[in-house]
Parts: structure tokens; sequence; C-alpha cells
């Protein structure tokens, strides 16, 4: 059969994205595309490069144009989901690509957003390890369901099978992740400004003040970690898209290379879009451009007694519009990798 | 009086700089310039950007040729310096900007490069906190200087600050750091194209292997660590010069923040080319483009129980050239910044 | 039925994105890669972001292992496809992505590449308007195809419907190539570093040398051009794909603007894989990165006399590999665009 | 002597860069900094780079506030400088960045700009020939100085030599520019942000309506040229500053290689910031990054019957900027490289 969908947000990145690998699933009929701002303008104003999707028009987006399809996708700005999910109580799947529903905890909702607290859903990151399965089994049910935030993702993805394993320690998790700015969003800001960052790396959100921390946390909670503690570093660096997350945890005394190694290795030998790469190579974000792969190398390093992961995602795949696919695909019954390429775009 | 000058390796990129900054400075003649496979050629061949040096040939690089110079800076390949200079014995100032004369360890030496040991010289970085005073007065007098190597002196400006106060534990450092390809020399390696380096970030030296990381452990054992232990990640982005460098230590126990602020707004206050941002401010590698200037923002992280320093610099200028040039300029009794900059080519 | 496919130079750029774009050809069984001094080796050393493709090895370029597939794809250096084509006469369909059989005159070759000259093949760019029909149908029973050079095709696609249709002039053309490097291969050149490419614009083959000149004056050529002059200067910008070629040509006098934009209108109106925007918008190579689109906006500038067509294209995609598997798609009489996507990857 | 200098529009990039240049000027002292939303703000946080001026505070723009200086500075958006001109009767020199006093033809200026028509002044490129003699005559005494469009003087220094000479056509002039966003100034404009300029090629005022064609006609004009018709098309790439422009004409008939040469050389062989390369030599921008040097490369290609040069310049320096203050050095009767550097900051 054929699903119906509207997307919201459809004139910025993270709609675009889901745009992009929709008009490519077999599975699925685009019938509706909103925006705030730009309504009433063609689609592909605003996203020159969805050649195949030039017929469609942008229309407000309000319950009453979301409604009626069988599956929505809300590519909102955070904080502006929960007003229109409360009004799609007959859509059979919801699919939220902000943060409205990720976390579990309003003490971290109010430390780290603010506004109305709504309920957690389904969180669209397949590959967690959760309890003693996979997150992917909670997605198989799901009518609402969370994508994850694209940095939280990549760090969860990391750090989750040493954490099960208790090889890791996580209470001293260091992160640097050199992000492009496309997770920022298409906002109007000067330090976006292509002229501020080309050719310059660009701190932000320095010193444990990223709204992706309390989902980390919550990722290793899940994995089995009483008390996660995360030092996040985000730098702008300048390429369109991407996210190359350095992870490092301390070693759990007494734990050996092997199983280090195996804590990984048995995590993601069978997943298709997490791969972990030989011992002594590491990825970068062009291996996966335009893909929904996280790849991912490791390296065990004594002298600091650390173990080092460094993972490679497209933000915008993997990290948003990917994972949400993924996400509606397990939801639908569908092959889960259906509209998902797992090749990168390189050079 | 103007000071004669040869400097070798002047073909590639460390050689370029210091002739950069050279061609401004007052004092300086620049006489000659040496290379190996280009001898023979015009520098401006090689160097287009200088065009006030458009006068210059490359000339072989051979002990004959950079003798009877009142200075000698060698820009050679790490081990190559040690053949020259035990020939210019009679040289008034030599300055190395390569590795060979940085570690005062044999012992790491070999681990990190192998090969003849060299006598550690004077350590290029002015700004450093040596015991109770600034590594500036061992190169008041010098006759031979090591610059530093570019990641070293950029964590190693970032930490020291805090060890030599006791306020952050040197013996669980992370680094990760956003590099420029200019750091790795004009080498013709697959990996260094531009094809590879554009639009991607690509980690290298993961889990410990990386050569400044005795370096910046001897830097941190000068300002009293006992026992400094580091977790050290450098990944290419597409910028062609730069380090943006984020150091992470724990928080010594029982140490107020303001203790943490003033460790290093007294170890810096004072300097020109080392600047501490106001809290809550965090450099970018632009703004530092071209100039000698270490730009650093300060986070103190309760939640992580980390501090936080991201320092910018131009790996080309206060990572090598400007060090070398600013240390030339102490060991001739000139003022410490002629022919630098502290401000930034930005946007 | 499947295909059995044979790719040499698998570990260059051109090899690598037609094992890109084959990996997901439903009719295409990828079954030997080939290279020289990387045989022997795996893959996805070369190509790190072809995951799907991890278990295959590159073997020796020979006819013996190039022989006994259905198709093969020859992606070698310039003047290299020719000893192996003799020996592959057997092989049902071989496409040459070099240049060895691109020119019908054995004077350009002589005068642009040198050495010996080679029978052309059928051109590679369905699209062309050659005489009254398209060159499509020159590729439909195909055996031996030569896929175009990516600023040729570019330019040509650009012209053509305007010589064509007589509305411009072909004596006094203009056309400047903003250009990612990867059109330049995996090559250890100087400049080819990221090191002299990033941040910077730097021309090449400047004032009629570039050997893609001939290829364009063969395509106007068969287009009626009796004689077609073009000044043609390649510049490489800071984007690893990507061509965005700025064509101008003088108006033919008399010619209405309505005339002038019917001229384009009527050749690409049917086509899925190049696109006239609406008047007054222009591409961006982003809009067409991993795509197979070539994208073109249209301006007649009275004020200069001259129509002005700016077209985008992914080098590596529309401009080679895209190029050479939409042929074969003809060839094998496949539906045209099996495994190619009009969609660009963009931001 | 020392003047006193103030700067409006000192928070965006032409501000910024005047800003940087003057600080190492000893002749000047920067006394007032104005903007209009930033006002009341410390220079330092719009401009991070320019450290040795952390103690400027932004103050209004207002005439009140800009009197009383020896020299001002204009950095305003076009059709804002009237109306503080006219205020600084007493002002003995002042100089405007924007293009408000570049036309001498009001014609252009309604069809370009539209608004009041203001007076012209000296146009600051020294190094163009007006007549028999340079423009730098006419800024030995000027009171009043209109520093170039970026782009219009970077075509007009490479086309005039020729079109004085009478050896190119003026009539058929075809440029196109690849350029860096910074030339659009901090303008918070969709196209603008990093995502949409990072990796990708983006063309604009195509077909004839960019403003800075009248500038360029002018110039040709006072070279000789009865009539000038340009075709003009600037592309943005992804580098913060540079303008690599390729600009071609046609040649005369009955013109030797020689002549056309020497109409370069004659016409920069004494310059210091104009500088013809070899022949078979091309510029990059990095060569000139941070420097008030124009670099220029000339191809004689009879194939096409055309020239062409392509010339490379920071926009920001050579192309406003640096224009501006060697325009001031040489009305204040100062040497006319003063505080301009010609080396490039490169890589």
């Amino acid at each position: 059969m054929t699903y119906t969908v509207a997307v919201s947000g459809a004139s910025g990145y993270a709609g675009g994205e889901i745009l992009r690998l929709l008009a490519s699933h077999p599975d699925i009929e685009i019938r509706t595309v909103t925006a705030h701002s730009n309504a009433g303008q063609p689609l592909i104003q605003h996203q020159p490069h969805l050649r195949s999707l030039a017929h469609l028009t942008l229309q407000d987006t309000t319950p009453e144009i979301l409604a009626g399809h069988d599956i929505v996708f809300l590519a909102l700005p955070h904080g502006q989901s929960g007003q229109y999910t409360d009004a799609l109580g007959d859509v059979p799947l919801v699919i939220d690509a902000g943060a409205d529903h990720r976390l579990t905890s309003q003490d971290s909702w109010d430390a780290f957003y603010g506004g109305h607290f709504h309920e957690p859903w389904a969180y669209g990151v397949p590959e967690l390890i959760v309890g003693g399965e996979k997150q992917r089994e909670s997605l198989r049910s799901a009518k609402r369901i969370a994508a994850p935030g694209c940095n939280a993702s990549t760090v969860s993805l990391s750090l989750v099978p040493g954490v099960a394993a208790g090889v890791i320690d996580p209470r001293d998790i260091v992160s640097v992740l050199a992000v492009g700015p496309s997770g920022a969003g298409k906002s109007l800001k000067p330090h976006l400004l292509g002229s501020e960052l080309l050719g310059t790396a660009n701190p932000y959100a320095v010193g444990g003040t990223h709204r992706h921390i309390p989902e980390i946390q919550q990722a290793l909670r899940t994995a089995g970690a009483d008390d996660a503690r995360i030092s996040f570093t985000p730098v702008l660096v300048p390429m369109a898209r991407g996210i190359l997350a350095t992870s490092t945890a301390p070693i759990v005394p007494g734990t050996s290379d092997a199983q280090i190694r195996e804590a990984w290795e048995s995590a993601y030998g069978d997943e298709t879009f997490v791969q972990l790469l030989p011992e002594g190579q590491f990825p970068r974000t062009a291996d996966v451009l335009g893909a929904n792969t996280a790849l991912m190398g490791l390296a065990i390093d004594r002298a600091a007694n650390r173990v080092t992961v460094v993972t490679a995602v497209d933000n915008l795949v993997k990290g948003t519009a990917g994972a949400a696919i993924q996400s509606m695909n397990l939801a639908l019954g569908l092959p889960e990798g259906r509209a998902l390429t797992v090749n990168g775009v390189a050079p």
C-alpha cells in the first residue's frame, strides 16, 4: 500500500532532507508540504535541489492541513511541535524531528529547554542498546516517534556499547564534535553567515550548556549508567553537513583490550547503518555524506587510560531525517533500510 | 644594526611563513633561501604570495651555504636538522622549526620519533610558565632555539596556568583539536589532497600516537605536573590554517571558580600574544589568522567537574613561524613583538 | 537479467563514482574491480564510503581479468584505455570514462593529447542535439561508449540548443567554469593539495590549452556550427565536486527573446536530467550534488548582446559516471534513469 | 603629525577591514568608531579579531559624532553616505567606501541604484590610466574620495591597459568572477548563510544587472573606450574573501603579441600594488589574501581571438579598504603604501 505523508517545516533543512529521502521511497506519497512565512510559495523555491518535487506548493502549517494523512512529519523549531501533536490524535503515525518529545525527565527539559513539557515518545535510534535489547523493538509498534538530536545520537551510539558492557566509566566522558552548520537550521543569525564560517573553526555552547547533553545522559542511563557525566563541546567547521564526534571515557580497571573491542563489535556487528571500522581505522564525515550510516573507529589508549571513539554521521540523515525514516519503516513493518543508502557521496 | 638571515626549507609552508614575517622586519636582511629538490628555482615560483621577495633564488641546503649569516632558520622535515646544526657552530643564532631539539627526554624521542637524539634547545614559547617564571627569560640569551610544535604549544599554553596554579589535575587531560592541513607541510600524500579534505572532517593519529604528546607532557612537567597524561586527538578540517584546541582537565577538589579563572588571568594578564577572553566568550581561528595571537576562552563545567579551555592559534604563526620570530626578537634584545601582528585577518 | 560488470581504475574518483551508482542498480552485479599499484588491497581501503562493497578486493588491471564480463568500465588516465579496448573485443559493452575514444578528429587529438589516436565511440551525452535528433538514439544500440569530459559536456549542453536553433553565434563563445578538484583525479600534484585549494580560487589551462576545448567544438559542430571558437577558462574553487559553467555567446541579429528561450525549452522540455530553470533563476552546484542532473539558467543580456547560460553539474555524476550509466542503461534497453537520482544532496 | 580618524559602519566587514589596516598605520589615531543598531557595544564584540582595538566602543553614526576628526571613513550601505557627507563639510578628508560618490553619470546611477544622485568624488584606484596619466594624480590633492567597488576595480584594472593602448576591443568584454561572500557585507540574507555557501558555487546578478557594470564602463571610458559593453557574471564560491576575475576581450586586428603584452607591462611595470605575472603564470586569490596587491596573468588566445586577463585581489583590501587607505596616503602626502602589505597570507 501507499502511505500519504505531510511534512511540516518543509522549507527548512530537516524538512528538506526528510523530503529528499521520501522522494525515493516506493511506499510513500508526499501529499502535503507546509511552512510558516513561506506558505504559498513553490517548495522548489526553497529547496531547489528537490527537482522531483517541483509540483508541490507550501501550505500553512495548521493542524487541519496536517491532519488526514497516514503519516505526519514535524520538522519545526524546538517547542513548536506540542501545539500540533495534541491536534493530530487521529493521525496513525507522527514523527517529530524536534526536541519536544525526546526527554523523559521534566527536570532536564526545564533546565535545558523550558516551556511546556511534553510526554516522551519512542526514541528514533534503532541501534541503541536499551536494557537487554535494541531500541528497534520499541519502534516496531510505535505510533509516535521522536527523531533524535543529531549530536546526541552520534555520541550515544559511540558510547552506549561500552557502558552497557561495563568496560568504560560513564562518569567522566569528554566529547568534542566537529559539526557543520546545517544542524543549526536555516536561521538568519550572524554567526551562521558564510563569511563567519568559511575558513574557520568556531566553538559554541562550551561548558555544559548544549541542549543535547541531557539526551545523551538519558541514552546512557537506559544503557545502564546510573551517573553519566559529560563534558561536551561542539565546534562549527567549514562543511555544510556532517558530525565528527570524538568521545572518550575512562577504561574500567581490569578490562582487557579484547573485552573493550568486543563490546562494540557485539553491539553493531549485525547492524547495517552503524558500523565499527577495523582496528586502526577511523572515519571521515565525507564517507557518510548523504547516507544513513554512522561510521565508527575505536582506539584504546592505555597511556591516557581512555577509550576513544570517533564517529562520523551526516547530521541531516542518520542524525535527523534518516533516523526518522528508518524509524518510520520499522513502525510500518517495512524493510528497515528502505529509501536509505549505506554508501556515502565522496569525495 | 641589520642581521643577515638564511632560511632553509624555504619552499615549504613553515619556511614560507618565516619569510612572510621576516619580510616586514626592519632589522632583518633576508640574504639566503635554500631548498632541496627545488634549488635553483626562483623562490616566488613556490611562494607566489611573497611578492616582495621576488628577487631571491633557492639555493642548495648545505652547511656551507647556511653558514656565514647572523641567524639561520631551519624549517626542515623532522630528523633532518641535526646534520646541519652540528656544522653551524659559528652561527650566532640558530632557530629550528623542526622537532629535533625540542624534547629533553631521550626516551620520549625514541618512543615517538626515533633516530639520533639531539640536545634540547631553549623552547620557543615565551609565555609558558616554567618554575616560577616565564619561558621568556631563557630565550633572552639563547643562541639555539627550538620553535614549538604547533599543536603542542597550543595545548600547553591552554593548560599550563591551571597546572602551575594547582587548580586542574594533569593526570586526565583530554584534548581534541580541529586543525588545518598546512600543519602537515607541503607533502604529496593522498589524504592531504584537496578532494579528500574539502567538505569533510578527518581524524588522524587517534589513540595516543601523535608526536606532540611528549612535548605537551614536557611543558606540563616543567609547570609542576609530576604525572601528565593526555588523550589527544587531532581532526583535519577544511581550512588551510588554524588550530582550535578544546582541552579539558578535572577540577582539583575544593577549588573555587574564582581561583580557577585567576590562574589564567594572572598567567596571561600582561601578555600581548596570549589573551584570555572574558567569561562566556570563546575564540574562532579566523580571529587569529595571520596573527601571532593565541586566543583563549575558559569554561568551568561543574556538572562534568572539568575545566574546558578552547584556544585558537594560527598554526603557521603562533604555532611555528611567529613563535620562532618572537623568540628571535627576545634573543636579539629587540622588542618582542617586532614584525608580528596581534590582529587577525577576518572574516 | 543481471549483467556482470568489471570496473577498472576502481581506486580513483571516476571509478569510485561508477561503483557508487552501480551499487544501487538492480540489474547489475559488480563482480570485478581493478587497479594498478593498489591491486591486492581491499577496495574499501581506497573508497571508504562504499560500505556495501566491502567484500571486494582490487585486482590487477589486465585484459584477461577484465574480459568475461557483460560490461567493462574503463576509468583510467587518458591514453591508457586503448591498450585494453583492443583486447576486449568479446565484451558486449565497453564504456570508457577516459578521453581516448571521444574525438572524431585525429588533428584535434594530436594537438591536445598526442599519442596513438583511437576510433571514436558513441558519445555518452544522451540529451545533446545531433542533427535533427538526440545523441540518445546512437546510444541505444551502442556496444562501445565514450563517457564525456565533465567540463566539455557541461558547456556543450549549455550551448548546443542555441547553436542548433541558430539563435547564438558559435564563433565567439566565452566559458568560465568554477570547478572542484575531483575532476583532476586522485593525482599527487602540489597544486591539488588541500592547503593549496582551501580558501582560494585557482585558474589553470588559461588561454586555449584545455583538452576539453576540441570536445566542445565537436559537439557544437554536430549541432550545426561550421566554425566554433571558444575562450575557455577553468577555475579551481574550494568544493570537492561540482562544475558551475558560465557560458556566453553573441545573439544572432534579429532574434527575439522568445525565440532564444524557446531554443532551450524545446531542447530540454522533455528531459529528466537536463532542466532549464524558469526565467531569472540560476542553479548552484549544491543543487545537483550526487545527482545526474544538469541544471541550467538562461539570461538574455541585450546591453552586452549576449546570451548567458549558467549550468551546474556534479562533475563525477552527470559529468562522468552518471553519464556512463545513463548511456549504459540506454545501450541495455533499460529505463534510462535507473540507479540515477535527479535530486541533489543539499545543503 | 598624527591624524585623527572616525570610521562609521565599524561593525561591518568593510569598516572592520579599514580598522585592521589603520591599526598598524603610524600616522593615524583611531579615535571614533560608529555603528547603527550595535551602538553602545564594544567594537571587539563585533570584530573579535581586532585585538589591539579592544578599548573602543561603538558610538551612534551621527554627523555630530563624525565631525571634528581629520579624516572620516564612511563604510555604510549604498545610498546612506549622502546624508552624512553634506554635514561633514568641515572635515578635511572624507573617504566613502559606498557607491554614492562613484558614478559620474546620473543616468547610470538611476538605472542601477536609484534614489538621490550625489556628485562624483575622486575615484580611489591610483593605478588606473585616465587620459595620459594615472588616477593617482587626482588623488594627491583630494579632499573627498570614493573608494571603488571591489568587482569593478578588479575588472577595470584588468582591462584598462589594453583599452588605453588600443589593443583590445571594449565593445564585447566578458567577465566572470569567482567571489567570496564578504563582499556582500554582514547581511542576514538566506543565500549568504554558511550552509548555502559551503561546498557550492552560486551565481547571482546574471545577465547585466550587477551594479558594478556602470562603474567598469566609466573606467573604460576614461581610458578611451567610447562604447564599452560587458557581459558580467559574479559567482559566489566557498572562500570568505577574494575575487578571481577572468576577463576577456577581442584582440584588435593587426595587433601583435608583443604589443598586447607591452600594454600591460608599461601600465603596471612601475607599480607596487598591481603586478603582471610572467607569461604563462596566473594568480590565486590566496596569493593576495590580506594584501593590497592586484595580481594579474595575461593570455593571448589566437584561436579564440581574445585576450584573457585573470586577476586576483582581496576584495576587502585592494577592493575596498586598502584602496581607501592607499588613496588616503596619497591625499595626505604620505608614502603611498604605508600600512599596506604587498605579500599575501598563504597558504
